[in-house]
Formats: C-alpha cells, structure tokens, sequence
C-alpha cells in the first residue's frame, strides 16, 4: 500500500446550514432544525482534498466546528502512511486528547467533531486508491480491517480474533453478492410520508405517491402529544399501504419507558415492523423492557447512541432487533466497523441511519459493505431514504424504485460542490443574507 | 418568594484556565489536564452578579464556552421569577432546544454547559434569599423542591410524589442534623496522596504527613500499565494508613470489564473501600458485572455519568454503591437534585466528586444538603477534597481537621475573584504571556 507521502497540510471546517426549518421538512416529536454539516475538509500538498462531516441542527454547529478546530494539530501535519500505519494511536490521539476527553468522554459535540475529521481522513484514502468507501472497506484484508478498531472496552464482547474471523467468512460468497448489488442495487425506505408537521390530507398523498413510486417500506413519525393522534395517521398510511408493505414507527426519544409500551398497543393494530427510539436514547435497561414488552414489533435504535460501547450494551441487553447505526455520531469509520461486526456477532439487522443532509450519501456505503463483508444478507436490511438536499453533493446517491445503486466514484460521496458551500455558509453565506 | 423583579441582562462567558498540568498534580491513567473553568456570569439590572462554571481541563473550554454562547439568548431578558414560575419549562428551553439537542441529547459539552448557566441561576436566587445554597435547598418547601425535577425518562424509577415524600421525612430530625453540622462539620477524604505522576517517596511523605493532618480516609489512583505497580504503591499507602483508616482506589476508567474484575483480585489485599471508575462510565452493564464480582469492595461512580438517565440504570442494576455526583457535569441543581432522591430511593450512599477546580465549593453544599434533607445519616458521606487552587474564591471552603465547615455566604461559594478571572483568563491574561 502506497499513497505517494501525501500528506495532509491544512485543516479547514466550514459551518454550513441549509434553512430547511422554516419549511416543516423534518419535524417529528422533538426535532425541528435547519439541516447542517459541520463540514471538514483536509487539504493536501497536491493530491486529493479530503472531506468528511457531521450532520448538525443549525444552531450549534458553531460547537462542533470549535471542537474540530480544538483537534485540527492533532491531523495537521501528519501524512496517510503514518496514520495507517498505527490507526488506533492516530484515533485515540484524537479520542483521548488529555484535555479535551473530560468533555466526553466518546460522546456528544466532541466526538460527531472526531467523526467529521476521522471520515474526512478515510475519504482521502479512499480517494488516493481511486475507490468509491465501500470498495475500499470490502476489498481490504480482514487482518488490517480488524486492526482498525480501538477494542479497550468492548473486548468482553468482541476481540480481535473474532472480528477478523467474521471478515474473513465474509470473503465467501462475496462476488454473488456483489453481482447481486450491481443488478439490483440496495433496499431503501422512504421517510417522507409521515413528518408530524404534515396535515392527514398530505400524507395520504404523499404515502400515494411513495406506493406509486414503488416504496415497499415506509416510516411515520409518532409521538404526538395524544396518541390518537398517532393512532388515526398510523390508519391512514396502513390504509394505503395495504397490509404487504412495511410500516416502520418512530418516536424520536419521547416517551417514557412505560408511555412506549402502553402507546405500542395501540399502535400494534397497524402491523408496526420496528418502533424506532421509543425512549431516551441512553436507557439501555429501558430499551430492553421495551422489546419484551412489544415483541414481536422490534425495537430500533442507534441514530444518537453515543459510541461503541453503547451499541455494546443494547446488544447485549438484547434491547435491540435493528441496529441504526450512524455515520458520523461515532468516530468515524473505526467505530462503526465495530458496531457492525458486533451486531453481526448477535445476528443483528443493521438498517443506518439516514436522511438529514448528506446521510443518504455517507450510509449507503456502510449498508453495502456491511451486506458485502459481514451480515452476507440482505435480509432486514434497508436504508433509510428521504429526497431532499442531495443537488449539493459532487456525487450524489442514486436512488432508482426504492433502491440504492452502487457508487461508483472514488470516495466517500460527501464532497460538497463549492458553490453550495459559499451559498449556505453560516452567516456570511448569500442564502442567510437574503 | 419575591426576587425584587431581578432581571438577567446580560449572560458573561470568561474561559479561565490554570497551568497545573505542567506540575503533574493531578495525573492519573486518562488525564492530564490544566484545571479549568468554563465559567459563567449573569449580570443583573442592579442585583447581584450569579456566577456558575463547568470544570473543563484545559483545551477545550473554548467549545465548553461556544456552547453557552449558543444558549445565552434563553437566559438573558429572563427574570428570576419568570424562571422559578416554571423551572422545568426554563431547564427544557435549554437542553431540549430544538437545533442543539442533537449534538447530545443531555451529554457532553452542550449539557456541560446547561449546567454551567442552571447553576449560575441558582446562585443568583441564592444570592437574592440570602442563603448559602445548602440552605436554600434544605429550607425550600417539598413540593417546590420536587417540582424543580425534569421527570421525563426517570419516571419508571422516580415520581413527583415519591420525591416530595423523601424530601417531607427529610423534615424529621432536621434541626438535629443542622447541629450536628455546625459542631463537627462534613467528613472530607483526601486525594492528594497517591496521584500516578508522584514519585514512590513522594507517595509515602504526602501519606505520613495525610495521617497527620488527621485524614481518616485516602483515595490513590490505580491504573497503571502493570498492575505490579498499583500493587507496590496501594502497599506503601496501607502501610502508612494502617489498618483502620479508609482507602479508596481510582481508576479513572482504564480498565475493560475484564480486567478490572482481574485486576482487583490482587489489589483486594489491601482492603480498598471502594473502587471508581473501574471501567467506560457507560459501561452500565459492566459496572454491574464488576460490582458483583468485587464484593464486598464497592463500586463508585458518577464524576462522568452524563445525565439522571444513566444515574437512574446504574442504581436499576445494582451497579453502584456509592454514587458520585458532581455538580456541572449535568444540568445543574435540577438535575443533581434527582440523582440524590433516586440514590435515596434505593439506599445508596451519595460521596460528591470533587477536587480540580471550585468543585469542593460547589459540592459541599450538595453533600451537606443531602445529608440535612435526603439521606438523613453521615454513614457513608465523605465529599473528595484537594488543597489546591481555593485561593481564586471569594468564599473558598474551609476544611478542618478533615471535615468541611458549613458555608455561611449566600450563594453556591463559587464566585472566582475578579482578579483571578483577570490573571488566568485565556489566551490573554497575564498567566498565559509570562
């Protein structure tokens, strides 16, 4: 492995929001934001740019740029050789920083601020090897794939041995798999039919629309202030949906632990096939009372779990069916390897996290190697989908009857075009000035 | 309850760090830190001045800082009345606001943060009662008390009536405890002995000169690559403490699962009160592994829990005995305030982190009001105490023979002299251009 001594120079963050709050896109039970990137992008000396980010709310995005900057010396400076040549020193150097760890630790603004810069490094590599993130994960030798991960503190769950052993049997079958992705790209989901901000009438066209344009699986938010109110639009969408389609609920955190069991039951009638964060997204123990309690609904979650250790818990708590993970909430590609290989350990379903600005192009990556590499079915995979901002991108996802097809260009598809990183920069940015 | 119609004008962020990581007090396996205050002022229309602050360590306050900013506008123009009318609403204005919650929720710097500013608000109500907090909280009528709490994701464990009835039997006995207090003050445990940067030599002086000084329990740090080494320095410690005096061990959260279980086989030989921070602070599960497997040796934590939700598992799983708030790490007094009733709840002694920077100021309030109105018994109590840097307070804490005095000025005793402010404050103050 050679990437030519690039090396990377100069750290640059950009605080881009797009004002999607004042249009009701995106609002559930708790969220109502301005989609935004904490926006990384490590400039080299004369090869490639490499980018990476964190998804934000608008506000706040200011947080989590001063925290990339607080971490900018520790990548500034060092070249891809020396980084992958010892991958977990270079990522606790930044994880474990003795002075910044206590605001953690592996958790909230500091750590989406060590994800955004720890793709951004991966994204760069991948693009000196001229492969689009999944080819890069799924062609690599298990050995350097398991070396990747920081094991200290999940090693009762997963040790080096067991991953690699899980990314070797992940070799069998592997082009049959692939040729499989080539002809039929990935399963998705549609998240666009059931936003709490949306009147009846809109999501029973929208839901239309989504059966007219061949959706086999769709998602509301629930989680209104009287859950009749979830109950009569759960109604309206299973109506149009008819009864073979997947539903899938999601509470965004809201409800207490026994407010989420008694609330299911009256969602059950309408075949939910997961309730997704059905309480606060730290209670483990919470989670598990709540997947005995609604089985067989399974429960899902993993979109703001906070790190490996986490999805640990969940999964050995069997709190969790679904595992959701995120691409930039933890640190970056290392962890996530971790989570898949742990979930894949327990046998189970990874569907990421998507939507917002830039999900769809991150995740699609990470659904397919995981398909490709580790879960080796397609079974209870899906990624979640939702139509919205991927103009900006330089390689958008493309998203064909309710599937995604497989990237194709170098990287990791998040690189935004510039024009769109001067329009909606925050607040200098024509679009905030207007 | 009448505030004068005091109202915040102003919110004041002051970045205030102190070059002791160059000194190697402080070191332990994780951190290395220059003790820090994110600290916050609330200037009134001719009121007092509430101050509060998080303990940062260094780097990384300025995102700390960021993040007030971020909240500042939900504060300023608020009066005290408006916000004591409907606390849980305030407290929810912050961590639930709508464009930041996602970079937590309820976690890391932005609810460091909240904490900072709740606190700040609750020294200022202290300031305008003319009440030192602990009394403040002590005296404060039950239901309002109660009221103070954000019981959403805790009421599985804890609801408003079970708290206000722990708060009304903490009407029994009060005036007896006061006195208790007043004659004989609060039992202190020290930490200044064992730090992992002191020397063999220095370990055992600090210990002889300990026991002199008549502390009657001690904390080390444990830790170390080779665990030969905590062995030696914990026989140097009981050597000198004997057999009576306490010995606490720290492990600031090194260990895997595993290997704390492992590694306290041999360090039982030395009788260790409790150990903290065996392992990941979210490691729940793996608290309560560890707890079983090291009985009758204790399991303490809490300096890192991030929020009442963790608090709240923890004790669900029979993880911890001794549970060890701090004051800034969560939200503030509110939040505080349902850990230590859900502590009550399931008979688990409350010892208050402390050390670092202001934070023996802040939690001596915390364990004497607990002591006065919750947990009514010392059994158990002990708040952590390090002789360093009280000089900065303008009501610094008073410790003798061992044991903390009750504060008499109004307010949270954490309200750092405008000098110091000036010398320490980063990058510009004099501290920082010798």
């Amino acid at each position: 492995m050679t990437f030519s001594g690039t090396r990377i120079e100069r750290l640059e963050v950009h605080d881009v929001r797009f004002p999607t709050a004042t249009a009701g896109d995106g609002s559930d039970s708790i969220n109502r934001a301005d989609y935004s990137a904490c926006y990384v992008e490590l400039h080299t000396d004369g090869g490639p740019t490499g980018t990476g980010f964190t998804f934000t709310g608008g506000r706040g995005t200011e947080i989590v740029a001063s925290a990339v900057k607080a971490f900018a010396h520790l990548v500034e400076g060092k070249s891809i050789e020396e980084i992958f040549a010892n991958p977990v020193e270079f990522s606790r150097s930044i994880v474990q920083e003795p002075q910044i760890r206590w605001l953690g630790p592996e958790k909230g603004a500091t750590h989406m601020a060590v994800g955004a810069i720890v793709n951004a490094v991966w994204d760069l590599r991948a693009k000196l090897e001229g492969k689009p993130m999944w080819r890069l994960l799924a062609e690599m030798d298990s050995a350097e794939l398991a070396a990747q991960i920081d094991y200290r503190h999940i090693e009762d769950e997963l040790t080096p041995a067991e991953a690699e052993a899980i990314l070797d049997e992940g070799r069998t079958g592997y082009e049959d798999r692939l040729k499989v992705l080539q002809a039929d790209g990935f399963p998705a989901y549609t998240t666009s039919v059931g936003w709490l901000g949306y009147s009846d009438e809109k999501v029973r066209a929208l839901t239309e629309q989504a059966v007219a344009d061949g959706w086999t699986a769709a998602k509301m938010k629930v989680g209104s202030p009287d859950v009749a109110d979830d109950v009569r639009r759960a109604g309206i969408i299973r109506d149009v949906l008819g009864p073979d389609r997947l539903l899938m609920m999601d509470a965004n955190q809201i409800w207490s632990v026994p407010e989420a069991i008694e609330n299911m039951k009256h969602l059950a009638a309408f075949d939910p096939y997961w309730i997704e964060e059905p309480t606060h997204p730290d209670d483990i123990l919470g989670h598990a009372r709540i997947a005995k309690a609604v089985n067989p609904i399974r429960v899902a979650t993993g979109e703001v779990a906070a790190n490996r250790v986490i999805f640990k818990q969940l999964l050995q708590a069997e709190a969790i069916r679904v595992c959701q993970i995120d691409a930039c909430r933890v640190g970056g590609i290392p962890e996530v390897l971790a989570t898949l290989l742990m979930a894949a350990k327990r046998g189970v379903e990874v569907c990421p996290h998507s939507g917002g600005v830039g999900l769809c192009e991150y995740v699609q990556h990470l659904g397919m190697f995981e398909y490709l590499r580790i879960g080796k079915t397609l079974e209870g995979r899906m990624i979640e989908y939702v139509d919205h901002l991927h103009e900006h991108y330089t390689d958008p996802v493309t998203v064909v009857d309710g599937r995604y097809r497989l990237p194709t260009q170098p990287g990791y598809s998040v690189t935004l075009k510039d024009e769109s990183i001067a329009e909606f920069s925050f607040p200098n940015g024509p679009a905030w000035n207007a």
